[in-house]
């Protein structure tokens, strides 16, 4: 969410540039290419650094592996009037996930609702893309999507779940969507190489060694807890599996424990991961404009509570569209990590480096 | 979750029969009655005691105070293919319910997917009862209802969200469903007053005063905190806003903040309250049968993982049925508030007490 220090920022379209001839170069086609780089480039101009270009290097290995393939035949199957099957054909999960979205959008036109269950799939960045694009067309969207196992189950010794998030976004009228998109677990996993990193403690109920006990130190860390903690992680352990059912169970996919690592070291086998997204029309239900008005007058009374102090209370989204604008002109930043990793890739792909704005 | 000590147990049969005498003398109409017995004698036997019987003298009183229609006029309203629109005409919000989800269910059954947005209703107990009455039919259920103002934003000082429920089930081959029913924040409301009156402490990040401070002393409570606490309450804020988005604003009703409080003093006014209901057929999107078999893979496999000590994993469900399975046969316990208060309701109206098993 925190920009960094070092002051390495570049522009929304010197970025686009050199994801689409990295990815052109490792073989993705362009309607795959078009659609990654329009969820990284989402994720990181709203400050989703976990799921913005951070991840780039991740879905070049994969292209190059051969776990994912950069020009899939994807089919879509409409089953009955408002639900459907998207086969991603070992495709890109960016791209599966915003044909997915359109599919269920147009079904949701049609008659109020629709829902695709995405196999053989890949990993899609961000969950929070793809309600988004729901949103953006009008709708009320909901993405899911299972991962490998990170997560403890309530009382649960060994990971089970993967971090399966939840997104959900709503169209506002003349202002940027309602957008939450979560984990089930409290935090991801990249904060805890993050707290490793400068050798701070966990916040308490977050994560737990490999015998299941809660530890507040990175060193220990082997599994995250799903959000609740201790005492009330039956419900951050349900919302996961919820999230699994929807993900995987409805396409026919493995659920996320018998899922490849995301991170390898296999990169050349297809993961089957599943999604699910939904798209609902607001006003299916009462009068036209009852749901701009209703909704409008919920985000008023919600945004004019009183903080704590030294806080302020926010909707979903607000941060990140905060975040956004301030991107869209100071630029996206680059931590020495991820300056690294594009001059790696630079030089791999023989494409021209990103170039500075300050 | 935890039978009393005192050894006052009743048949659900009876208890069925005590609160059908009563309703109709308080002038709830067949339909009604049967529904609000449903609920109730459903969450009493799945050990959900905070919205079983105990919420009888409360619908009771609402009813008598005219906030409640006994008969009402229901009226369902098809809007598109997959969507429809209930006004439960200020009636009982157990009857709207599983009105709502059966007319879900039905276009699931034609469509895929069914969603009912329910309008001028009631409290309708435990939101997992309606989940579960389409898992029950074979369907996957989702059940949504907004609440008067007891939870904080995240970083808010007063509260805003109600305790706003998501309840989801998934129907389960030759076992019981999965259910999870859970409100968006850590603990409910009158779990704070059973640590007063036993003088504990609280859990830490569950609860804070009137000033939105963090507190562990019962008596200082003015709030409850969203799950996740301090740190990562942005995530049961931003559900809670999910279901009250889904509750209120596409049924046109007033958002949970603007509710008349349900425990009164004003007992005459109806509050508005809005549901909404989710249904989806399981095998409309991959080949009939593999979503069962996935499922049972998936139960298998959560059900096997190790636990921490002196623990075990269990899915969402796995407890309530089991404590289904003990009460059907020990019967149904009643503490001594609501003994007394089964006492009271039995001069009140003029019916025969309830009869302790043992």
């Amino acid at each position: 969410m925190h920009d960094t220090q070092q002051d390495f920022r570049v522009a929304a379209e010197d970025l686009g540039r050199f994801m689409r001839e990295a990815l052109t170069a490792a073989g993705a086609d362009q309607a795959s290419a078009v659609a990654v780089i329009r969820a990284l480039i989402t994720a990181s101009r709203m400050g989703t650094d976990s799921h913005g270009l951070r991840l780039l290097p991740h879905y070049l290995k994969a292209l190059e592996g051969g776990r994912i393939k950069g020009a899939p035949q994807m089919v879509f199957h409409r089953r009955l009037a408002a639900t459907g099957f998207l086969d991603a054909d070992g495709g890109l999960g960016h791209l599966a996930g915003y044909t997915a979205m359109e599919h269920a959008t147009t079904m949701a036109e049609e008659i109020g609702l629709g829902a695709v269950a995405v196999g053989n799939s890949s990993h899609f960045g961000a969950a929070g893309c793809y309600a988004l694009a729901a949103a953006e067309r009008g709708y009320i969207g909901m993405a899911f999507c299972n991962s490998d196992p990170f997560v403890l189950l309530h009382q649960g010794a060994t990971p089970f779940h993967g971090t399966n998030p939840i997104a959900f976004a709503a169209p506002v009228t003349d202002g940027s969507p309602y957008l939450l998109d979560m984990a089930t677990s409290s935090i991801p996993w990249n904060r805890v190489q993050q707290f490793g990193a400068i050798g701070r403690e966990l916040p308490d109920q977050v994560a737990a060694d490999a015998a299941g006990r809660v530890t507040r130190t990175p060193a220990e860390v082997a599994a995250l807890l799903p959000l609740g903690g201790s005492d009330f992680g039956f419900k951050g352990a349900g919302l996961g599996g919820m999230v699994e059912i929807l993900s995987s169970t409805l396409s026919g996919m493995r659920h996320g424990f018998r899922l490849l690592p995301m991170g390898g070291p296999d990169m050349s086998t297809p993961r089957g991961v599943g999604h699910f997204f939904l798209a609902m029309k607001p006003d299916a239900f009462v009068e036209e404009g009852t749901f701009a008005r209703c909704l409008a007058d919920y985000l008023a009374d919600l945004r004019a509570r009183p903080a704590t102090a030294n806080a302020r209370v926010l909707a979903p989204g607000d941060r990140e569209w905060r975040c956004q604008a301030r991107r869209d002109v100071e630029g996206i930043p680059l931590d020495s990590a991820n300056q690294s990793a594009y001059d790696e890739l630079a030089r791999h792909y023989g494409v021209a480096r990103l170039s500075p704005l300050a």
